[in-house]
C-alpha cells in the first residue's frame, strides 16, 4: 500500500495535543476521521513526528500513513485540506518510500517560542504568544542561551512523567530575537531531538535568568545536578510552535 | 469632572463591534461596565473615535469619557486594562482637555487590511486576516490603489444603510505590502474619514482587480457611477483593523 508523507499546520489553541487521547479532541484524532471518510469507512492510522501538548501550535508538524489509492498528490491535499477542520491545514503531501518513518527517522528539529513583552498584551496574540509583564535583561538571556547549545544530559530539562531513559540531546543552534516593533520575542531552538516539555523548561529558565531570578552561568550547573527543580518554571503553551521536522 | 482619554485594542472575534446596541457584546459595553464598577455603580458614558463592525479589530481605537476622580493615570490604566477583559487592553490613559471629542475632532484615521495569500490558508491566522486563495496581480493592485489616494467622493465605496450625505473623503496615502515571508498582503489606507465599510469595499475592488475581473483603470469611472454595484465585493471583517487614529 502506497506510504504518503504529509506536512501540516495546526491552531493548538482547541486540541487537546496532538496524539489520539481517550478524552479530548487531538489533532491526530481529526485527520484520521478524514482519512476515515476517504477512504470510505476503512480506518486511515497517522503516525506524527512527536505529541505536540495541549495547546502547542505547528506550522510544520510531518506524519506519514498509508493509504490503498494513488492519487494526485495536489487533488489529495486539497481534499485533506478542506475536509479537515479550519483549525488544521494540510501543507504538503507527498509520496513517501515504503520505510519512510515520521517518527523514528528524524534528523531535526526546530521549534519556537514567542513571548509577549508588551505592557499590556497584545489582546490579539493572547492566544499564540505567551506573556511576561516583568523586567527582562535579553543581554543577559543572549549570553545563557549559548550554555544550551551543543550535547548535553538534559534531565533537568524534561518534566517528570516521561519513560524515556537517554535523556542525552545535541542543540545545533539557539537563539533569541527582539521583533521591536512587535514587543515580542522569539526564541528558536533547532536539535536532533527534545525531551517532554523540554523547550518549555529552557524558555522558563531562560526568562528567570532574564529577570535577575537565576545568575547568567546558571545553566551548567543545572545541567550537572540533573535536577528538575533547579531549572526554572515550564513556560506556557500558547507560545510554543513546532516549526520543522527534517529528515536524511 | 475630568475627561480622560484611552487609546484601547481589541481582538474584534467575539464582538459584534465597538458601539453598544441591543442584542450582541460590544467593546463599549465591556469599557462601560468596567467602569461602572470602578466608578462604585455610576454610569460613565465612553465616546468611541468611530464604530468598528462586527468582527473587525483595533489597535489604536481611542475614546474618551468622565471619571469624577484625578487618579495615577498609570494605574487607572492598569485597573481598566486588567478588569476588562482579555480580548481588550487599555494601552495609554491620559488627562484630557473639557472640550476633546474622541469623535467629532478626529484629524485622520489609518487603518489596515490583512490578506492571507498563502495555500493553504494559515489556520493560526484565520481569525486576524482574511483569505484569497486565487490569483492575484500584486503590480495591477499597485497601480490601481494610487486612484483612490485624494479627494473624492466615495459613494460608490459605501455600503447601503449610511444616513451621511456627504461622502467626499480624501486618502492621503494608501499601499498594499507583500509581507513574503509570511505570504501575506497588508493594505493600508490612512485618510481624513472612511464611510461605512468603504475599506474593506476598496480592498474588495482591488482584489477584483488582481484577478483580472476588472480592469487596471476601473476605479476612476466607478467614482464618477457613485453606484455601489460597480466596486467590488465587500472584504471580510476578519481582515481589517484600525490602527491609529490622530488629532489636532
Amino acid at each position: 500500500m502506497p506510504r504518503y508523507k504529509a506536512v501540516i499546520a495546526y491552531d493548538g489553541t482547541d486540541f487537546c495535543g496532538f496524539q489520539i487521547q481517550a478524552n479530548g479532541r487531538t489533532v491526530q484524532d481529526e485527520l484520521e476521521k478524514t482519512l476515515f471518510q476517504l477512504n470510505r469507512g476503512n480506518r486511515v492510522v497517522v503516525c506524527g513526528s512527536g505529541r505536540t501538548d495541549s495547546g502547542v501550535h505547528a506550522l510544520g508538524q510531518v506524519v506519514h500513513f498509508d493509504y490503498p489509492a494513488v492519487l494526485s498528490l495536489e487533488k489529495f491535499r486539497y481534499a485533506l485540506d478542506t475536509q479537515t477542520p479550519p483549525d488544521i491545514a494540510v501543507k504538503q503531501v507527498e509520496l513517501a518510500d515504503d520505510d519512510f518513518h515520521a517518527r523514528y527517522l528524524v534528523t531535526e528539529k526546530t521549534y519556537q517560542f514567542k513571548l509577549d513583552i508588551g505592557k499590556p498584551r497584545n489582546p490579539l496574540k493572547r492566544k499564540y504568544t505567551s506573556f511576561y509583564p516583568y523586567s527582562l535583561d535579553l543581554a543577559l538571556m543572549q549570553i545563557s542561551i549559548q550554555d544550551l547549545i551543543g550535547t548535553h544530559d538534559f534531565s533537568a530539562f524534561c518534566a517528570s512523567g516521561s519513560t524515556i531513559e537517554n535523556k542525552v540531546r545535541t542543540i545545533y543552534d539557539a537563539k533569541i530575537e527582539h521583533l521591536d516593533q512587535e514587543e515580542e520575542l522569539v526564541f528558536t531552538f533547532r536539535g536532533n531531538g527534545f525531551l517532554y516539555k523540554m523547550v518549555r523548561i529552557m524558555v522558563g529558565t531562560l526568562i528567570k535568568i532574564g529577570n535577575g531570578r537565576l545568575p547568567v552561568d546558571a545553566i551548567p550547573p543545572i545541567f550537572v545536578s540533573k535536577n528538575r527543580n533547579l531549572a526554572g518554571p515550564t513556560a506556557h503553551s500558547e507560545g510554543l510552535y513546532l516549526v520543522k521536522v527534517s529528515y536524511e
